[in-house]
């Protein structure tokens, strides 16, 4: 098990001294200056002492080019650090004024299909464009000048959620910047004609001139050009926010840089992001129409925290109810929004941070809730955001702590995109579906998954859980075949290892770069239709659970037979195996397993690694521990609808209710506990 | 009440010298011109009054620039006016010939994305380009004076459906016209800054050139600068419709002049369009997959007459039979279009025009029904359309009479496009659904409603009844307390007066404008998930119905709760409210009741507002008075498949059988009655 | 009866000397060199003896304009001729190389929105293109004199899939092109203008510039333009395959040329195709989604027969498993791949190829199965390659026999394209609906269908079939009428014979054309509301069946009522009638009748014509019988789970096992049998 304690220092551990985070974006320019006493006044009240300021703001500080108008941002600067309040001071570039787009209109991005967008919403512009990139640097060149020195300022904030809305750009200035970018990667023309398998369907380029964006085209595109086109654009948006910092760094060498993620989505490839922020920020919102969305959040979260490199991180944003932009925006229950906030730091975040502070009067978001809502502070909303700082307060001892875990999870963002492309045997095969189920069974079982990327060092755990890892490099398939050789434990699921680096699938049989860790060999892949299940049997033939989806054509190479189809596309073959190899086990589940299929299987892997949860929890009840050298933080999370009590192995004391508790801790529905013991090895 | 008949005469009256008008849209230059004679002697067979010549004609009256071929249209306004029809002349410039976009391509309209539509169906122009205004004047001007001394012409036409397919177009003519618009409502800049609260991501302009319309974007446009490029829309296609009105009147001042709305539909706003109609008309046609789409009928019918403040009306266009551009278009039943014109002359229509005389062989609508089908006049729709000739002219004695209501219901458009903007909190709320249920639930308990404007005076009225009125002005929201205070009965729904005109949220908790009236105060809005339902209770707990799509944390000011929700997001939270104020009532429905709740609300209220029906009707048998200075005329519409019997409060004369009836009338399955008696005081 | 084997003999007897063709598309280029002799092995193994090379080597012959390697392609059809394999050689002009629109934009092919799509995939060209026509043609010269003379080939294959992706430009180039087709086919622009019917909705063009293709337009556009545009571009398409083809004459005129067909689709006009190839080749891929799926294939390849006009013709691409772009891609069980190509060669194909020899290991098709799989030739997969290779040699005998037929089956595209254009009655009618269940149906009781086109000569066929025949010309639908009056049998279905070729409505009542042998008359279409079905009845009231989708206000005139609707729109008017006309009988099918009302109708209608099945086959068993003066082949293909027993008239020998049988045959699930007996007079 790896240490979890363990690394430098980290500019995290000072940003509130020491305390946990807790504000939100804070927009003073949408207000008249009158009201931002009265803001600060309501800050204090609630123990906010983090906002983030100026992630909009743009437009007020340069309203036509060339002319700068920072003296507002100053006052508002002056008047939290007068309060007490820490700011993340954001560089402004998240979205240009119209008078940027409207002087040159060739920044603004462009669709797959050519349409060109227009500005009236945020984030209009291209990546790639060099007037965009003139401009935006030059503003944070001129933030970082007069507000650099600024004694509120503990952390800059590049951009906003990048890639957000214009993951990629497809106008001609993005495709110039793609041959470049092609021409870097591959050098020769036929490296790339190699590496896209342009002999197929006469795609074979004489030169990087006639290279395209994957835009709009009769049939399907070539596979490796959108592979490597989610690649550019990655690279294009990690090269502005690098060229912000870069900036910054200079003025203020002492404060730490971030940009705020969106850990769940794979807009960008998040592990090469994650080498470039001093702290690892995201934000994260829950799925409304997902009654047990809490476990979503919590497989974000520990994402993030896999990002992160196990260090503690930020929660930069999320809701203290409703969000505006899903169909149905269901608003959270009482004591909802604390618990989700105690979730994320249960799970590394050293603070919980809200978009935004006030709700809008105006404007695309105004239905979005926020930490004072229309309704004003008389307000159950408005008391539990009290609530919810103080209690934070009361966590302070948390703070730096680190959470324990030990199984792996591994995750990459460019398999996800792999396992996402066009013309697959399966629309339904999706990339987190697997991860988050594997996660989600753990969860129940009172684990804790820490993810990592594909060529991790997993010497820590006992078990590490590959699912749909679709795109694997020879290397990093190599370090998990040598795992399991050394003795780990390893699961993977189906439509993992097909293809390498270029997309080109691997020859012989699937699952390609897994068959000989899993001592199978599947000749084919037999999705099933929709709404189409199978049985599943064991090794007696008694049902043991069923699948859909997706089946193979498994054939045992040296692996056994742990559970097989009883009847769909293969009846008899192979569902889930398990291989002896080396030292370990690796286990392969080739079918959807439904999940108490998937529970089941993953309670016996489990127990053959030597994997147990730190106590039973009764369902529903969420269970993480974080840990420094001096102390364990057991953190519970009631998400049932009753009263649960929970045993303790040790007596510690409940930050929450400030209270010793000895034997068992009662948690009302929804409530939650942080008992605090001494710590153990680790 | 207000009196059922009042105001100057209209010209409505003289229409068709005090007879009920019967017709359609006549399309001669579709056929050979040896099939007019018939059509002639075919329409006198049917008992036509009045045909729609012209709308479609520009090609065949300007069949090149500057060649104009007017010979045709006089030939047959002869041979009509020759055969006792009046005509209803069509200033023909909805759609205008390919020779203008060929020539001038910028005429063309442009979609939000910037598609350039193409010539090719109809109506393809952008409503603010000078070079169709130019043209379209031209060829009115031309229409007026060779035309408009013509015997058979009653009535002008001005274009047709007006902003049907383009109700707003993107062009940059368009985005022009929309900043000179602009620059007209908000003088200053800044003053449009504030407005569309352009603080919010970074939007503030600085300058008028820098606005564009609503194009696509890469996230939510901005909430205002679509509701205000909705007005601007609906503004430039009535310059249109005016300047066409105003060279008419100067040729014909005695002509009146109408255009043919859709009141039904949101695409301008007709409350500013009705003030420009010397006559109101409109089109309806039925929603095919709807069984019982009578009812649906009969709301636009009362909305149009609300357009036309409660004086006689005109239905321009609706179908004998199937229409072609539902996905599934049912043919009418037996007797459904004598009983669906019945419905509408019941309410208000002094007449029942058809689109179209002669079905199409050819083009985009050879499928739709029409007075003389595809079969010919050997056919059962033909013998309807003779027989229902017939019943109009015994119904001549109704025209002009007015209907008679207690019961106001506000709808209007601006509420409608803010209603239903982009990134609100469910997409299940829609501006017409609570409208058409408590107009239905009326409806069902024999009660007729006007529709009015928000502003309107509601000083004879004992109830309104205001549903999702989403934005409205603090003025509008005023008048409809003072309304209460006076004494009136109201009943509001839930998201009302949340937004005022700029679309701004009132602040302090919902439903803003509305909460001093009805005594309540909502922290949160509560949608519910797809296919959620909560239960709901009555203050002894015993289940009152269920509601969907909506809830409330409504808080109690003042108001006591009617029906609580016993479950869902906020248990025990009111679901409707009443409040006593002033020496009115005011009714809250903060959920989305189901129909039989709906219904058990409607009792109450207008129990308590003294609002009783004319008569007990049967299910299914709808009920409405029109009635003038001498006479009543109670129209009873059977839309069962059963025979029914309606008991009369006094005897009176069945125009339609033309027999006295006393005590009751009987009707079979689909069967009408008008019955006249003698007027009684209003 | 038609005589089952007639006519010329085709240069398909001759294609692989006197065997069944087995192998498919072959695409070494994809592959190193020294891959390519263990490939030849390997065919060599499974019995290939034809392979199609080149259809997308465009950019391998010709990697930069003017620059010509042809060398490899000398080299693999050296190598292939060595090992005794045949060469269907492509033109390679399916898909342009990236140089070409690289320098040559406006080459890319444009949608009906004005998006221009991008190079990327394939077929990315305007088929109207004069530079794409240059190029291509250029290419195809080239390859005639470099390869034309080459032993290995033994079949032109000009382009691939013809109008797949790109059915329809959009572009200037192509609106420039269907204005000169326009004129040749109109002369005068006010013969367009009565055929468009251009009198409704202000379309009157004045000169031929006027016309557009049918871009997208604010509301529905004019259907005919539509229509002549599809008739356009298939012609366009068709020039381009008849100018290759030319060149491939010239050069070598005995070798014969064919393009490959995807018969079951509507993207051009197939018969007229059909007159321009030598050799009737198509294209086949199962629906994964549907269990059922062979009974579309059976149809299918009854309509390219029909193409053939009962010729052989050749099966040129199918899959040996899943294909890449359905949304689930269900693979094929044990023995489906030799049962599918069993069902086509039973139904007239000279051979069964697929795509592709070798599985990708990149590219948009890399999850495509192929003859050899990713798993290599340790296979399932391939070892059944390597059986239906044996198989398809012990049935060379039936190697141009013809398929015997006894009922005619109308289709055309034509029909199709005008049956389903836009603002119809219902969207619920699809033209291939009523043409798979009349098929289908019949084919459950042992009888097998030849596909004619309307205007074919039936007096051979005792009963024809006309489903949907949307547009008829008069001309056609007058020898359909005659065929009755001599004595033939005729059922036609619901939205027949309604439009002449200008798609203009035939007036006095439905189904205009058909109106006089159907003795009836229908008055009005009433179709039914999604998920709505009415109960059939017959003349005693006993019900018999039920409908959904469509019913008419059918009147009789002569015929007598079979089928009667007990409710619905229309309770009581007949849904199936009878008419004794001539010498003949005509059945009218006015309903949707449910799959066992159809099979009833079918059973009663073949009754009476003197049909009947060769033998009774059980339920699932598929039989056909091809036929050559020698001998007779019984195809007997068991689509079931279970093994059945098919009792057989006469002795004879099974192909398939290799062994005599008498009495009857045993088919195992899955099982096939083809039984050979001494022919019997036609």
């Amino acid at each position: 098990m790896p240490s979890p304690y363990s690394g430098p220092s980290t500019p995290t551990r000072t940003l509130a001294g020491g305390a946990l985070s807790f504000g939100g974006d804070y927009n003073p320019e949408q207000w008249p200056e009158d009201v931002w006493p009265e803001d600060i006044a309501l800050m204090r009240e609630a123990g906010v002492n983090l906002v983030t300021v100026g992630v909009f703001s743009w437009a007020h500080l340069e309203p036509e080019p060339g002319v700068h108008t920072h003296d507002w941002l100053h006052r508002i600067l002056d008047l939290l650090h007068a309060g007490g309040i820490s700011v993340d001071l954001a560089t402004a570039t998240a979205s240009p004024p119209p008078w940027l787009s409207h002087r040159h209109p060739e920044v603004l991005p462009q669709r797959a299909d050519g349409t060109r967008l227009s500005f009236g919403s945020r984030q209009a512009y291209c990546p790639s464009s060099p007037v965009y990139r003139e401009h935006a640097r030059a503003l944070v060149e001129r933030i970082a000048q007069r507000h650099g020195d600024h004694p509120a300022l503990r952390l800059w904030h590049v951009g906003n959620e990048f890639a957000d809305h214009v993951p990629t750009c497809f106008c001609e200035i993005s495709a110039t910047a793609f041959r470049d970018w092609l021409r870097e990667r591959y050098g020769e023309i036929d490296s790339l004609n190699a590496a896209w398998g342009t002999s197929f369907w006469s795609q074979r380029y004489s030169c990087f001139e006639e290279v395209q964006p994957p835009r709009a085209t009769p049939a399907f595109g070539n596979p490796t050009q959108a592979l490597d086109f989610r690649r550019f654009s990655s690279d294009e948006h990690l090269a502005n926010h690098v060229a912000e910092r870069e900036i910054l760094r200079d003025h203020t060498p002492g404060v730490p840089v971030t940009t705020n993620f969106m850990a769940g989505r794979e807009v960008v490839d998040y592990w090469r992001w994650a080498e470039e922020v001093d702290l690892v920020s995201t934000d994260h919102y829950l799925v409304a129409a997902d009654p047990r969305a809490h476990r979503e959040l919590s497989f974000c979260a520990d994402l993030t925290r896999g990002l992160a490199d196990g260090r503690p991180w930020l929660l930069m944003e999320h809701s203290t109810s409703a969000v505006n932009w899903q169909p149905r925006n269901v608003a959270k229950r009482p004591g909802q929004t604390i618990r989700n906030s105690l979730q994320h730091v249960a799970r590394g975040s050293d603070g919980a941070l809200f978009f935004q502070w006030r709700a809008s009067r105006a404007g695309a978001e105004k239905f979005h809730s926020a930490l004072v809502p229309h309704a004003g502070t008389d307000s159950r909303l408005w008391r539990e955001v009290v609530e919810l700082g103080a209690l934070l307060g009361r966590l302070a001892p948390v703070c730096g702590s680190r959470v324990v875990s030990q199984v792996a999870l591994v995750v990459d963002y460019q398999a996800w995109w792999a396992c996402e492309g066009t013309a697959h045997p399966s629309v339904d095969v999706r990339y987190r579906d697997r991860a988050e189920a594997l996660h989600g069974a753990l969860m129940d079982a009172g684990l804790t998954v820490d993810v990592v990327r594909p060529g991790a060092d997993l010497s820590g755990y006992p078990l590490a859980l590959v699912p749909t890892l679709h795109l694997v490099s020879d290397e990093d398939a190599a370090r998990l075949t040598d795992y399991v050789r050394g003795g780990g434990h390893l699961l993977v699921t189906y439509f993992s290892g097909i293809v390498d680096e270029h997309d080109h699938v691997r020859l012989g049989g699937y699952p390609g770069a897994f068959r000989e860790v899993l001592g199978v060999r599947s000749e084919e892949f037999c999705p099933l239709r929709a709404g189409e299940s199978v049985r599943l049997v064991d090794p007696d033939g008694a049902t043991a659970g069923t699948a859909d989806v997706w089946t193979e054509d498994v054939h045992l190479e040296g692996a056994r037979t742990v559970l097989a189809c009883a009847d769909g596309p293969v009846p008899g073959a192979p569902a889930v195996t398990r291989n002896a190899y080396g030292d370990g086990v690796a286990w392969y589940a080739a079918v959807r397993t439904d999940p108490q299929t998937t529970a089941d299987l993953l309670r016996r892997v489990c127990a053959e690694a030597g994997v147990a949860a730190a106590l039973p929890v009764p369902p529903g009840v969420e269970a993480v521990v974080r840990q420094d050298e001096q102390h364990r933080f057991l953190f519970l999370l009631n998400h049932t609808d009753g009263e649960v009590s929970v045993p303790l192995p040790e007596p510690g004391e409940d930050l929450v209710s400030g209270t010793a508790v000895t034997g068992a801790v009662a948690l009302v529905a929804g409530g939650v506990a942080v008992v605090r013991t001494e710590a153990r090895a680790g």
